[in-house]
């Protein structure tokens, strides 16, 4: 199988560079094909702006949606959002990999999901009407791939519980697992976290490579977190809003997953 | 009283920049000084890396927090992180003005905060031990300084609501009114969320002024979001887990609102 991991944090040299190298040399072993986007490395452009649609009229106002719209349609985006484009459609799985500063992702790795999912890629795909809203959330450009998170947390695993003053991990990463990859057609695998990562000391850092990796061993096995899809019947459309009776003893977040 | 907006769109001709003046001259109308950092504007410098921390040993492994610490402590910062760290010490207000890109912000205005956030002055602030874990969450640099979040949204507004597909929008937007502005002290006030941006109609529109101008008049006395207080007595220390028994009938982000 195919992989893209996409990496973002400044520092070869550290936890992340290791379970990246880690990571890396697992899947191949495996026999699959790797690829890693390297987002410092590649001095990764964070944010969007004009300078992305290559064909527009400059004179124009910027219109952000119109003009990704536009510049995906008729192949004039900046060469660097094509190039992860085509690397996530030859993917199999993709692997985002990064440390939670402030409770999610790096600002360079906001700015591949900001820039690399264009209209006409990520979002704004299929029949927009009263009938159907789109096709998003478990279908769309990336339907049948896996995708999973590698995070690593400085805090306490406890700080991050259920009832934890951080808020629930599930729920910090729900606008990412669910929002940024269940949203374009992923099926979402639960994330490996680490935590305490200043206090790491040997016996845990082994540990953490034996979680890892069966967890990588396992991408295509593992079931993927049972988020509800849009069009499966379960939200009334176009308010997309979870029919009554559904989820009637769940709140919050959980609400969208398909199990009561 | 003294405003800082921060606020993130590439376009001053949008619907962004047309509240961003709006906002501005109701505040100075209203008496306030308002200091703007208009990221796009500033070219600001999204993602961190080792260029922001000017006297570290280059032949070291740059770790973010101890770096981060370091400069902070010793004045070695980047001069724009050092600039907008005395804006906010100035404030006794913070706007965040931005549109909802991937249910969070764009990566800009995240590449502000993970480099204007330091070690010392956003978090590892106040003595760290099993009998206290810092002053954060309602304590710590912004205590007594308000804040607020003004978000322009392309979807609909039931898509986000309490059974809308895309997650509440309170839930959404947690890991910033919660983690990065009621962490560091501020007193959080509800943000104000304009839905369906692509369809503003004049009427909407002139509503919206309407709407957002009442809430910058009574940005001084809106009750702000009744987030719990880490040292106050609901959390055990040092795990951060609300005590047994509060919150019980509440579920997710909710638990940490004190009311029952």
């Amino acid at each position: 199988m195919n992989v893209l991991l996409v990496y973002a944090h400044p520092e070869p040299k550290s936890l992340n560079g290791a379970l990246r190298d880690f990571s890396l040399e697992r899947l191949r072993r495996a026999g699959h094909e790797v690829q890693v986007s390297d987002l410092y490395a590649m001095r990764w452009k964070a944010s969007v702006d004009a300078a992305d649609f290559l064909g527009r009229d400059a004179n124009e106002p910027l219109n952000v949606s119109a003009a990704s719209k536009h510049a995906y349609a008729t192949a004039t985006q900046a060469a660097d959002v094509a190039a992860e484009q085509k690397k996530l459609l030859q993917a199999d799985a993709l692997i985002l990999q990064f440390p939670m500063w402030w409770f999610s992702m790096p600002a360079i790795l906001k700015g591949w999901v900001d820039r690399v999912y264009a209209y006409g890629f990520a979002y704004g795909v299929g029949e927009h009407s009263r009938q159907k809203w789109g096709e998003r959330y478990g279908e769309g450009t990336f339907r049948g791939k896996r995708a999973m998170l590698t995070v690593t947390v400085g805090g306490w695993a406890e700080h991050y519980s259920g009832r934890g003053i951080n808020g629930r991990m599930e729920d910090l990463l729900f606008p990412i697992n669910h929002g940024v990859l269940h949203y374009p057609g992923f099926d979402v695998l639960p994330s490996y976290v680490i935590y305490q990562t200043g206090w790491l000391d040997e016996s845990r850092y082994q540990q953490t490579l034996v979680e890892l990796g069966a967890r990588l061993d396992a991408l295509w096995e593992t079931d993927p977190i049972p988020y509800r899809t849009q069009n499966g019947g379960d939200y009334d459309i176009p308010s997309c809003e979870l029919k009554p009776g559904l989820s009637a003893h769940r709140s919050g977040f959980d609400i969208h997953l398909a199990r009561e």
